[in-house]
């Protein structure tokens, strides 16, 4: 297998869907990667940062899923970031209510010194000059770069957004984010300008409407599981992302046709990550459940027309 | 192969879309969905109603593909129905600005004998007493009905919808109607309510984010082609629906997982409609084509996880 190296935010996160709302519970980009992830027979690492009123307890949660986290830091008498959410009635879209930097604020990212030969490293949402800086610490060069990133950093760190964008494989990012980033409104004319900026591999999510993989002239595309009921999106996309980034990693295969599987894979662990509030459905997943709505995909999918 | 019975409008459309605006062409839901069955091997007829400003080359084009036209009364003085729409920015919400019912208002379908007897049964978008008067004109019991209806319906004419739905076994309708007409915000919700009013199999149809085809607890799901353009979504419901039909109809299996070939079959034809105005782009289709992109919807769908 292969190492995966992970950066984004740990955090508290309080979600008010229209189903109910809760206190601050775990959250954080990396958070959501990493429990994903593990659901892969991976060797992965968090870097991080959080306050001391960080629960001992959710540290546990990721070291019991063998992440490692000596790449956490944690900050003496500082808080820790804290996100807060209102989603709309249909779910699409939400208003932040609340963002606190805290400790994020002043967050210099150190790769544990085992982590820097990663051949896979999960560039997860946050300032591009903490992506930059993760980057800049490999001792080789990793055989996949995967970033996500979000319309905020178009907002306000544009230049230091397309450095990074540059120097990945592969970037991860919604359709309006997408249409923003490109000022492109067709997806296909979108990702074919967003292949110019750098990154081989284009992933579009769509959220219920699925993703998008494009590379050059080729496209693959892979639905959302259709689901009774959403319950709470926070957390699909950077679980989507886990999901694609620990299959390449225990796959060790970065072709096309295998991300083409990874995906899939994603977008099957996503579909268990909306149907809880926050990291709640992903924590109580057996890997039985996985395979089993894995077929569900293939037979939502798969047809066999004779050409 | 099978014969399939039509029944929608023969008609003249005007469209604007952000691209271009047309004068009067030629649309209908019958038209569309005639033509686009047309690309299968089937023995076809539309019952419809034109005035007798409906241009001979129009129903020439009918004819010269094999479509039986003995089903299109043409009324002596009488006018065709004539719509007018405009499309928003997006192209995924239109206004309409002119409907003239003329002929139509007083429409008493009509089918040619030798279709009496049709095996698939297409009723196209209408008023719902008129596709049950086709119906009650079958002298056999057919192996398949397929209805399409929309939202118009439900506001105006609901107990005689839910009268036809009830013999039907595919309906076919967009993501917004079938919220409308089973009152749940969750296609899956909304596919299980509509399957006890009748129809053992229900179609989803969600424009640019693709089809769903529910049948009980089963799900299938075709993606819409990732299009860099889409000129005009005119009739692309209908050449979906033709495409089901006709290669329903071709293949005289009316199983679920041939439905699923259909499915794909339609979202491909109506992938090539939307490509320029009206009925332009699938008169000028050639065979080579459609067999070439559903090669790519194979490279845009099929995976192979190993489970």
């Amino acid at each position: 297998m292969n190492k995966l190296l992970i950066v984004g935010t740990v955090a508290f996160d309080a979600i008010e869907t229209p189903f109910g709302k809760t206190d601050k519970i775990l959250g954080g980009a990396a958070t959501y990667i990493g429990i994903s992830a593990s659901f892969f027979k991976v060797q992965s690492a968090i870097v991080s940062v959080v306050g001391d009123d960080f629960p001992q307890e959710y540290l546990d949660l990721l070291t019991d899923r063998n992440i490692d986290i000596s790449g956490i830091e944690v900050v003496k008498g500082g808080k820790t970031f804290f996100w807060s959410g209102l989603y709309h009635n249909d779910l699409n879209s939400r208003d932040t209510l609340v963002t606190e930097l805290n400790v994020l604020a002043d967050f210099q990212p150190k790769v544990p010194q085992d982590y820097k030969n990663a051949e896979i490293v999960m560039l997860g949402n946050l300032h591009p000059l903490v992506q930059s800086s993760v980057l800049d610490q490999m001792e080789t060069k990793p055989k996949l770069v995967v970033l996500d990133t979000m319309n905020f950093w178009m907002d306000c760190a544009l230049p230091e957004l397309m450095d990074i964008i540059k120097r990945v494989d592969v970037i991860t990012i919604n359709d309006e984010e997408a249409r923003q980033l490109s000022g492109e409104y067709s997806l296909v004319k979108a990702a074919a300008k967003i292949h110019t900026m750098g990154p081989k591999y284009v992933v579009i999510k769509k959220g219920e409407h699925g993703a998008l993989l494009f590379h050059g002239e080729e496209i693959f595309f892979a639905p959302a599981l259709p689901l009774e009921e959403v319950f709470d999106p926070t957390g699909a996309g950077d679980t989507f992302a886990g999901g694609f980034a620990g299959f390449i990693a225990q796959s060790e295969n970065v072709s096309f046709d295998n991300m083409k599987n990874a995906v899939i894979q994603g977008s099957n662990l996503a579909s268990f990550s909306v149907e809880k509030f926050g990291t709640e459905r992903m924590i109580d997943l057996d890997k039985k459940e996985v395979v089993s709505r894995l077929q569900q995909f293939k037979s939502l999918t798969q047809f066999d027309i004779e050409l």
